[in-house]
């Protein structure tokens, strides 16, 4: 555990505090005062556009529903609930319908999910709120390659997986453990999803993400949560999600509509993204791309209350771009971070927790390309309000690489985000007239009592960004960031310790992983 | 010139628009729909407190000239002026005095300065606006050094700050030619000017900063002006700037006030700037430093209506953060970002323009480091409405190097800020609800009459970014963005050709500065 908090008693904050002077020796990076399991945001949204275009792009997504419609594949309970529902049901196919939807119905089904909700972590003190103005930080996901300075880019592997769950944990900076960090693909693909749930488990004591690629892995994910936290808590509280895709534009297949059935009837979490990329599968416009998102999200997210009212569910976003010229998909551009912003509007209006943005980026490395983007993309993840940002940490490659430098990048730039969202706080304290005052005009404030009272807290202090002196940073090797990251995942590999686990929960997680292994033959697609 | 402001002519914009779908081939970067002398923000400021945090900062700033004071050194003419204008005056030295204002006063004294103002460009397409929802892009100012790649780093040289004026000047993204983009450290230093403002007239057809470090060689910036513009035009329109720094804490020295007498006796824009290093010069605390910031602005800024009621003067504040641990200065960093976006409200209750932040870092490399501490406090600069953004490209090392690399990187960035600033317009035919409709559900949008209509203006064309897959990324050589930027600014000197100049003006200008050099020994500090 290289997380302090476990540490913090009242004791051990005493003893922190009367070091005083002996900070300048702490090793960089603490800021233990901005350590928390998650973020309550002290600076208020930024709101770029106001009711009256917030109300024609509602109107448009309520559009989409009533004229153009959902199709819903493969999936005849999903199509029989929203029909008993209200929905206007036409075949398409013999497995296919088009759901049409009257304005402001789908909007009413949303009406029992709730504006805010905990999801419960095995240390109970890194549990997360989940909505209102509570942000929660999770790590990148769903790479099939996993890439460092020393070796390139390679397909990941359960071995990688597991460094990356240890490299989150490591970190105070995030708060929730993800999902598929990156795809262990050395594991079967009927098998892998055991194995990525217990390294969640074992490897972290935070929250996590579980399985949606079937709907009886999904399954299995919820019941290695009855074994590690009692099938009565699990009734009962949420500590587990999973993040289902729309298939845009206005589709739900079988497979997410049965996995997202499977997680609230549980009573688990479900994060409902349409993944939008402009001009192919939406309108390049943006306006267009957030009506079409919360008409997708907002129906995915409606069907987790028709199987249960009251599951959590949580409307996201992933909007991206093109390039114009070659037709790649662009990340960490500047119309999707406005995009997310209007996103945080729009969920806010619904009073739905939303995940959007992260820290995107197509770079191929983890150069200024990549922090440039991502810095783009996650100021408006924040600024907009966003409750649960997933891909906080690794992403390059456009989403296809796993960066093990820049995970490490990205968490300290998350912890300053957490100096970001403190805000300013306007106080006598913190106005400083004493401070000015104690020497007066042309004297330095080194040594003023305003000065010693407020040098440990007033700023972020980066662990891993180099503010040395030209001269001092040559003489230690001229580093760039990726550089230093390259040695920081290393030293903090080495230096991990699990947190402990109750050794017959561990036994009977591994017993059932053993168990449902053996049921099947191994599935490579 | 690269800039291809001066051909779009209507016929040269009806032609681009003819070719249509050849966009695939055209060069990367080129978003012409997006260029603009100076830009007009579409999107609102991003204001985090509220108006009584915000009394309390102003209450303080007026407190601060109230109780404490600004001294003034070396200056009689500026002392006089206010104890004119009713300062109250304590002589603190034979040279030195303490001058305090009734709160309230330093307001008053700058209801004259203009909300906006234009200034003036040798080739009038370039003029910009500064004030109100106008946003000016200007290089980093200031470095002793230089540094790329291939050299490392290095003092600069006329040479140097020629080559960064015309790359400056090759960029559609920025709007204005900035002022000591790195220092001539090979000139003279009391003959430095002549050769500094040359090259931004010579080099450059934008608007520029001139000389402060000495009240005659703000006047020799300002003849140079006469020459350039016609001595009428001079006096009755904004052609150059002058960048004056109090010397915090709550002093302005007398070569300063002199200067920016100067400036303004002469109609000139004289910006006022404060630079802050938390915990040194002013109060660690955000709060306090941005109540210091105003009243030190402020008190400069109203030096200039005294003089000439009317000048053109810009509000300011460069807020910066030290590391807790080494003392050393910090940029990019998350607490002055927050306090650059309350200057901004600050400025607005003034009704003043304001300069602040920029891309600030402390890396010592065009790096990840560089790009994430760049767009954290580029961000502040844009969403905080600050109108006049100098350090817009370049700025590494702390200020103390302009980065050939990191000057191209930036000014990359800078054209997606247009991008970001244009907003997002919510209109009929941006809401796309016909794309959507065309095909239907499951249907990609690629072929759709709104694509054809929109692809070549709906998102920010990076020219520097690669989005490329990750094969054709490593088949072309697996460069990071630095090495990227590092043959671009190479190929864009290359490439560099000057703006046309009247030849009888271009030899005015030389002999004044041939006479000016004459008349004086060269001295060396």
């Amino acid at each position: 555990m290289l997380d302090e908090r476990q540490t913090t008693t009242p004791h051990a904050r005493r003893t922190r505090r009367n070091r005083g002077h002996d900070a300048q020796s702490r090793a960089p990076g603490q800021n233990t005062h901005l350590r928390v399991p998650y973020i309550t945001r002290k600076v208020p949204t930024y709101d770029i556009l106001g009711d009256e275009a917030l109300d024609r792009i509602e109107a448009t997504a309520d559009r989409i529903l009533a004229e153009i419609g959902i199709e819903i594949r493969d999936d005849a309970e999903a199509v029989r609930l929203f029909r008993q529902a209200g929905a206007q049901v036409t075949p398409v196919s013999a497995t296919a319908f088009n759901l049409k939807f009257e304005p402001g119905m789908v909007r009413d089904l949303l009406r029992t999910a709730p504006a805010r909700f905990t999801q419960h972590a095995r240390n109970p003190v890194n549990s997360v709120e989940i909505g209102g103005d509570a942000t929660v930080f999770a790590p990148a996901y769903g790479s099939p390659f996993v890439m460092d300075l020393d070796t390139g880019r390679r397909y990941g592997t359960i071995r990688d997986f597991e460094n990356l769950v240890k490299l989150g944990q490591s970190s105070p900076w995030l708060h929730h453990s993800g999902g598929t960090i990156c795809e262990p693909t050395d594991v079967p693909v009927n098998k892998r999803h055991l194995d990525m749930v217990y390294a969640h488990m074992r490897y972290s004591d935070r929250a996590f993400l579980g399985s949606i690629t079937a709907p009886e892995r999904a399954a299995d994910s919820i019941e290695m949560c009855r074994i590690l936290f009692g099938s009565d808590f699990v009734d009962d509280h949420c500590v587990i999600m999973g993040n289902f895709n729309t298939t845009s534009p206005l589709v739900l297949d079988g497979v997410t509509t049965a996995g997202i059935r499977t997680y609230a009837e549980a009573g688990q979490g479900s994060i409902h993204l349409p993944f939008l990329l402009g001009g192919a599968v939406s309108p390049l416009t943006m306006a267009g791309a957030v009506a079409q998102c919360l008409a997708e999200s907002m129906v995915s997210a409606a069907l987790s209350q028709l199987v249960r009212p009251g599951a959590p569910a949580i409307l996201a976003g992933f909007l991206s771009s093109m390039s114009l010229r070659t037709g790649s998909p662009t990340f960490g551009t500047p119309e999707p971070a406005l995009g997310s912003l209007v996103m945080g509007q729009l969920a806010r209006r619904l009073n739905l927790p939303l995940r959007c943005a992260g820290n995107f980026s197509t770079s191929k490395r983890p150069d200024g390309q990549a922090m440039q983007q991502s810095m783009m993309s996650m100021m408006s993840a924040i600024q907009g309000g966003a409750n649960y940002i997933l891909h906080t940490a690794g992403f390059l490659d456009g989403l296809l690489s796993m960066s093990y430098e820049k995970f490490v990048m990205d968490c300290d730039m998350a912890g300053a985000l957490h100096s970001y969202l403190a805000g300013i706080e306007v106080t006598e304290d913190t106005l400083g007239f004493d401070a000015l005052a104690q020497n007066g005009p042309g004297e330095h404030m080194f040594g003023t009592d305003h000065t010693l009272r407020h040098y440990e807290t007033a700023y972020w202090d980066s662990g891993l960004n180099d503010d040395l002196p030209f001269e001092t940073w040559e003489e230690r090797g001229a580093l760039d960031s990726a550089q230093r990251a390259n040695a920081r995942w290393k030293e903090t590999l080495n230096n991990y310790q699990p947190p402990p686990i109750d050794i017959a929960t561990d036994e009977a997680l591994r017993d059932f992983i053993a168990r449902q292994k053996a049921s099947m033959p191994d599935a490579w697609y």
